[in-house]
């Protein structure tokens, strides 16, 4: 999109000090950008690239107004400007509704005349697909599917039958919406006889899955995805799961079967919850974290060690096996010498 | 299906009580289950939700049948019995064999008559599937596959050449059997050399493979997931990692090439083992366990550290790095004493 | 292929011991190759089963060569030799160029003559793809995506716009190239916006990507693989990550967004680094670790605790939340009886 100055102001709601007149057709770094980009500043450590920066525009707070060469777009929060600002810049003109002649379709669905229904599609029975909707290529979709106004379904992605989508949902490619929980009851002989998994996964609106991701149906309820969650990539999520709302995920986490995490919860990479816990509102888990028990009350919680050289950690590591018993001795010691002193 | 009581109670060898005429047709929880729907309990903690439950029928041990308002199926084993009955009750009805006009099949096959394939699936050559066999929509399987009977491979899964599934196998989605197994060596330059990967997966009866999970071939032998194995989604199994009868391994767990694991072993989710290992029949590793060397004795293992306020965390956290210096300080300390106590 | 020990010698440049007219078609282990198969030995723990193979030929160093039963073929690096002769041994006929029916193809593309483009492959508008390449059935390729020579896309793979790879690289199936990185603004009412994602990633020449595996786009300027690196299985790569020449990355590792791997670096399986760091090159990280700060040394690293049997472990795990006051006891008692020493 080719747009003015002026424009941008408005749509952010910022004060242009330059000429709003001048157009920009995209977004770059500081460092990239020439005169007809966009670009942003919301870290001092990089003043030194704002000083030598060719945008044609730069969205900053007013600390660093005086330091910019270019036009400047003031805001209080230049980052979520950016964001914003982005997101119109690089929008795409609207496909025309059309549903390619190689996508399969099932029987009774109801599919909004304006989506776009990619080639190599495969969409079951019975499904509904609200304004907007683009289902990508490769994508596969059972049967019994709701899905809101706007989603977009990037490729390869599988959704099972039943799952329930709200607005504005993303799926990215090789995600798996409603994969069977994994529930087995032992059996005679020592097998694993499989619970059968009846739920469904239901995704609030402006909900993110990322790539890879995989959410389980529940076993008889549902496994439930608040608005506004956002999912990174290699994600799991398993049955009877229920995320809060605005709670953020990072890539490579494990959540286990019938765990609740609260609202506003951020969890960094690689997490790991076991199942059936609570974890409250506001909570924000470090990355690599062992979450054993319900977590509740608000902040920020941490485990694992940290990395040394091998030739240090390994003798670190090898006393981590005889804590229990230093401690013991530990406190010997210190009876012994109060006993001791006592006695002198 | 829409089932009487007296064939349920007779299908998983329940004691009846109550009328043997009433019906249900699905299962629920004992709190959302209707009149006509079954539902159960196996732990006392639900005990507040049997007695008000309106649920048709509930399968229970002795133990709970006087606090049942609703008819109550005895059983030694609700959970097993459970999941027994909740697979009849919701089992589909069975197919009619098909091939989609949209899936692409290789020479020389050999599809048994009753097999569903389904749109966009592509079948290589010299392909055989055993009868009941159900290949979901764009599912890829390479050339010279042998699939034994009522195999359930969802959609959008990958098999390479000349893998082998047994009877009764389910591949959940996104799943990969077959990837090239991660295997190089150190060449001219210091870069890498791709050693040929020429194995193949083996998978037993009864295996479940869960969704995004990756199973690599052999690199010369094969690898190979015994009968009645289960597999949840996201794991990694490297090349000819071999994993006996009936373990059990959850989600986010990675065991590196040439691991072999015992007979009803169960991994919980996000466990890293390292290659070469043995690990014996009846082991138990809890979440996030780092296994670094083989474990020859059955029993219950585990590492890592629990989880506290960050802020506590990060003080412990650094005194691990101490740890070994600490041990010889206190072990100097212990000494000095007991010199200065023989010296007293 | 059906090749002579003489021509194999000639290829990895070995000295034969033996008969240079027989031929080999395949190669196996020690243990189960035949006389018409080729087999090697690195180590010397294969040595019994190098004594009792009845292979057709061994790739051996000098130091085995007595010891071996067969016709031999004496390098200085048989594992290097070996990955060789195998990948010769066992290569496939080239295939004829050719553009599956089913193949959906975009505009303004340009597929060198000689490429494989397989059953169910979506391809966008303007994709330029070199000599030799191989697009396997079920890959989704995007718009305006540039691939070199020899590339080779097993199945399921999917690519977003823009993106672009070097010779030579292989992408096993299920992985996805481009996905939207995990970027978000903290938003009104706190909400999540999301940064629109506009770099791409670049690959370099040599590259493998496992199955399953994510590598995410640039959120401005791209995120850039190396030649020469090896990725394992589900991997995650965030946005702006740049991996060093000849790096390899084992199954189940995260790194988070903006950190910069070095060259010939190694990291093991379930290894996390969060975000905005850098590695040196030549650094190998040990399997599970987590790297939370830069690393400027060449050398090995870790973290983590070793396994222990589940009742030792719980006694050791609950100490380390006390680790930092046991060390200040520790401290004060020492101090303490350093004056009671000068007391006394």
């Amino acid at each position: 999109m080719n747009i003015s100055l002026e424009e941008i102001a408005a749509r952010i709601g910022a004060q242009l000090v330059g000429d709003p007149e001048h157009r920009i057709n995209s977004c770059s770094t500081l460092i990239s950008a020439d005169a007809d980009q966009l670009s942003f500043i919301y870290d001092k450590k990089y003043l030194p690239a704002l000083q030598q920066s060719k945008a044609g525009v730069v969205i900053l707070s007013a600390q660093f107004a005086a330091d910019c060469p270019a036009h400047a777009l003031i805001v209080e929060n230049p980052y979520l400007a950016y964001a914003k600002a982005a997101s119109f810049i690089h929008s795409k003109a609207k496909a025309v509704g059309s549903i390619h002649p190689s996508a399969v379709m099932g029987e009774n669905s109801r599919i909004a005349d304006d989506c776009v229904i990619a080639a190599n599609v495969v969409i079951g029975d019975n499904v509904h697909i609200g304004r907007g909707g683009k289902i990508g290529p490769g994508s596969v979709l059972g049967d019994d599917i709701i899905i809101g106004e706007n989603v977009n379904i990037i490729a390869n992605v599988t959704i099972t039958d039943g799952c329930r989508l709200g607005d504005g949902v993303s799926l990215h490619p090789g995600c798996v919406i409603g994969s069977d929980g994994f529930g087995y009851a032992p059996a005679e002989n020592r097998a694993w006889c499989k619970i059968p998994q009846l739920g469904v996964v239901v995704i609030g609106d402006n909900v993110d899955v990322g790539a890879n991701t995989t959410i389980d149906c529940g076993a008889l309820d549902n496994t439930v995805i608040g608005n506004g969650v956002k999912i990174d990539n290699l994600v799991q999520i398993a049955h009877n799961v229920e995320i809060g709302e605005h709670s953020a995920i990072a890539a490579c986490t494990g959540i286990a079967g019938s765990t609740k995490i609260g609202k506003h919860c951020t969890l960094a990479g690689g997490v790991g919850l076991v199942g059936h816990l609570t974890v409250a509102d506001n909570v924000h888990v470090t990355g690599m974290t062992m979450v054993t028990h319900s977590i509740k009350q608000a902040g920020a919680y941490s485990s694992g060690t940290p990395f040394q050289s091998n030739s240090a950690w390994l003798k670190n590591a090898v006393r981590f096996k005889q804590l229990d018993a230093l401690t013991k001795k530990i406190n010997k010691l210190i009876k012994t010498n109060k006993e001791n002193d006592g006695a002198r």
